[in-house]
């Protein structure tokens, strides 16, 4: 971690914030220029609040070099953590594919659905029980009845099942459920971040809509601190000024969170996108680029036209794009 | 609401979507063009849900005319709504001016900042005790003691207080506290805004860093819905590419806002520059663009250099900002 | 194009700008709601200013549903464009690979990249002579010098060249240029399109850095007006908040724009990324998810520390991308 | 400015490295952590490119201390420019009041708008003669018609004219102009603002969309490092994800930017905004707020609805601001 003090600092200043970083267990190395003085603070920054010394009087920026993130940091841990979900895994030698309904409606379409994309390759269903709405008059879901309905569908198909948590208090609900789901809009809700870091599930978090990368790690660091370190990265577009998709799809964001940590990344294209039509090509260029995954919305009855979504594939076009999925990720093994 | 349906629709489709429109209790209105079909959908529709009737594959585009905000809705509560806060209020007559530390730190901290801001002409005292941060390594308030120092200020000094709620757990250490705040970052988290919406304690909601002000509006809207009207605003800024200010504070969302909801809309200049030197200009902007208050970081030990946060005013610096808010909104409330 | 007119609209108002509209060739449909009424215009709007309807005191909101691009749209031209480059061509079967330096910086330098990534499979070199800078006071390239350098290259390695121009005035330089670059940060500067738009030489457009797709084909659309249909569009990052990365590459731009348009889409991951090591898993998922080609930038002289800029590979790293890219394209053309 | 080198760096680099700075003119303060080396580079930086030595292999980042305009920055000129333009001034004391219409239509028009403006104190007039639109087919101005139009208006009234360039081929067409423009998606046509810097006309510059305020001092830069300092800053909204708005105008850059630079600053509310109703009150702000000027949209012809453009004001209402701004900066200028 870099300080660059002011100008004007007296030696008397820099003595007393050197002392009292030391005690925080840092080294401190003293540059002076003719404008300016930078103090070099050498140690585990990881755990220093870097705001409270920008918030100095003396203190004109702080930059740090190492990472904040400790658990998350491939750095201190080189190797790719492999999240074991049930009977398969994400990370690893296996492409995960979660499929299945942005909404459980009944038992009888997350059935289909969950036969239909276990056909079709999927290694675990997805389905929303809990639905964050923007608005309060939207569909909110099935909740307990949803979960109630996937354990079904997981226990005939044997699929394990992902699903979102909206509330802390919900968590006994969840028993039974493979992967926990955060919701983009829930990244930064630290409270139930430290909740689910007291648990031994699987976490998917999804990233915020204007979350950076490093926030992004710095919320998989606050579930890895309270000792649950099964976390998985999903990247599932971020907001930005283009309208023709819903959000934009960062697909850069996997080789290069692949290299800043050990844990796995999948991608979500549906969401991303907002559009059916670009949900194969996405999720063939999210397997061109390393990512560990994908989560794709599935729907099952295109004759019932309100079930259709806008970004939901037919089991059978979901089935094209594990198919395509498949070429790209064998192809990219090849050795070179 | 106007759907604009695809070209290959067929009669019997039009038809069908058609009598399900009815069925929600609309009119539909039918236009026909050589290459689009468009229905136009009179009625109550704030509690349609657009995306579901979008996703529909016969569907090219929905567009709502009218907002899908309701409670908030100035259409529907043309006055100004005032939030009473002890012995004072928040919207009408009165500018509020809420000042206080970013953290509470101490009994003999929050007396003295309490008492400074009073004598400077605050209306609430501001400060957080359950405070969320990026990393879980940062100082994460002091929690209930915080919120007890808090009370204590309130006695001595008269001044209502405002402080965050993070968890609807904590809702039974709030019973004395004034006006609850909401944080940007759990302005959707909804779970959250139910519970405060069975509450009848004001509640000050934060626009989310990448939040539209549509989004703002639903979010009181939930607050709402389950009964607690008592919503006021706060723009804090937002997040753009521009890096010399923390956000981008964004003030046409002030006439923006007072234009669509009937609610109260303050602005928080300390957060949302995150460069003290840049409150006092932007504080009077605010008065200046019709806010019915502001949001201000006060601390008051200069000399301990570690309190002195980049964002935070000296009592002085504060008092100078009241007093040139004061000139504007006088020179705004001139005749013309 | 449907226009939503105000509630308090007269039946005359109503008729004048019925009759203006017919006059512009349109045909007018009109519904009429309880609150709001429709106007559906009917007829090419491709020509209609939208800005100019909207702004009619009368007038609510005004919303295309055809798009306002004409000969750059799919719709009137199915089939994708090919353009032919010297002995090459950009869209259809080749997968065009551009790459050389940032800057053409002397003689040796361009001739030695030059053969090394024609040796890779690169079909295009590329070079920068006109370099546009933030800053005054940096390089701001070769000039005319460059180009002929690039002319040298392109002599002896038979590769066609690409260079940026940024003054219409230097247009009898690029006489032997086969194909010229327009950058991002000159993608709205109409009067250069328009002079572009007299010449028939193939023009690469990128987007601008938060240009929207529809602003970037609009903006093709000004080449293609003027008469010249040789254009090739490239994504190159757009800017989002997002730091560790230089800008965000939005490769769902890709199957956006071939849906849009006919023309062929390019990915330049070097400056979308900022980061050498994240060239090759993007370039992967650009082909991955049907893009026509790449621009990369490939540098020789890695011993010469200067040179070896942070998004350029060398000549070695260059040749295990073009191998990758060609496995990743040899798998996604097999049979479904 | 400070260069962090990779840990694996040798002394053998290091010295080359340094030896090479010190070429540039530059002092080397060398300070070497367990993780990091910190290169400490004194002197003058303004016209180092920091790129180039970032892109070295051996550094893993460069921070620049000093800013890197000079000509443009407060620190070398701590008093405030003064542009003299005709009878009156940007700057200084004098509040800068540009108004007119977007685009000159007529003699008619333009003359009657000028004699408002003027009548409701507007200092210039403002008014668009060449008009970047995003689509070819959208009006493109009266172009060198124009400008004598808006000739003949500065004859009658006395009022300086202020009109946008988008060529610099056109510039002797200028002559007579007294404030030439450059638009916001020209900010950074770098020849454009070359040949700006060889004249030595007041030159009023235009923040583009999705530009950083350091870009936007670069851009000065230029024109001020051929040698024309007469340089106006204009912020006229950036784009962000809000939609309410057309862009969202950044009035937080109005202090930061007269702390960067002795430059004038004004805000051009009617552009940033794009809704007439919001003119008035960030008009307001902006005045609050410390802005030099204003740049407001007036046309003259509310009858004839097809010129009552959705963020022009009418005469009248410009009035109405130009009363209330004289209010608020009445106010603002009262001792403390």
């Amino acid at each position: 971690m870099i300080a660059v003090l002011k100008s004007g600092t007296t030696d008397k200043q820099i003595e007393n914030l050197s002392s009292w970083l030391k005690t925080q267990g840092l080294d401190v190395h003293l540059s002076r220029g003719s404008e300016h003085i930078i103090l070099g603070l050498i140690g585990d920054t990881s755990k220093i609040d870097a705001e409270l010394i920008e918030s100095l009087e003396i203190v004109d920026s702080v930059k740090r070099i190492s990472e904040p993130f400790k658990s998350a940091n491939r750095k201190f841990h080189p190797d790719d953590s492999v999240i074991n979900v049930g009977n398969t895994s994400v990370g690893g030698n296996i492409f995960a594919i979660m499929a299945g309904p942005c909404s459980v409606e009944s038992e009888e379409q997350v059935m289909e659905i969950a036969r239909a994309v276990k056909a079709a390759g999927a290694t675990m269903l997805r389905g929303g029980a809990f639905k964050p709405r923007t608005s309060p008059y939207d569909f909110q879901g099935l909740k307990a009845d949803g979960i109630e309905l996937l354990l079904k569908a997981k226990k005939e198909t044997g699929l394990p099942i992902v699903t979102e948590i909206m509330n802390a208090n919900h968590l006994s609900l969840f028993d039974e459920v493979d992967v926990i789901q955060v919701g983009a809009r829930n990244m930064q809700n630290f409270e139930l971040l430290k909740e689910l870091g007291k648990t031994n599930k699987p976490i998917l978090l999804k990233r915020g809509l204007a979350n950076t990368l490093k926030e992004l790690l710095m919320s998989a660091e606050y579930i890895m601190a309270g000792g649950n370190e099964n976390v998985i990265l999903c990247e599932r577009g971020i907001r930005t000024f283009e309208t023709y998709t819903r959000n934009t799809l960062d697909l850069s964001a996997v080789p290069m969170l692949k290299e800043l940590t050990h844990l796995p990344v999948i991608i979500d294209p549906s969401h991303a996108t907002g559009v059916a039509r670009l949900v194969k090509p996405m999720a063939m260029a999210a397997a061109a680029c390393g990512a560990d995954g994908l989560m794709i919305e599935v729907h099952n009855d295109p004759a019932h036209a309100l079930c259709d979504g806008a970004q939901s594939l037919t089991p059978d076009a979901f089935a094209g794009v594990t198919r395509a999925v498949r070429r790209v990720l064998s192809a990219i093994s090849e050795e070179d």
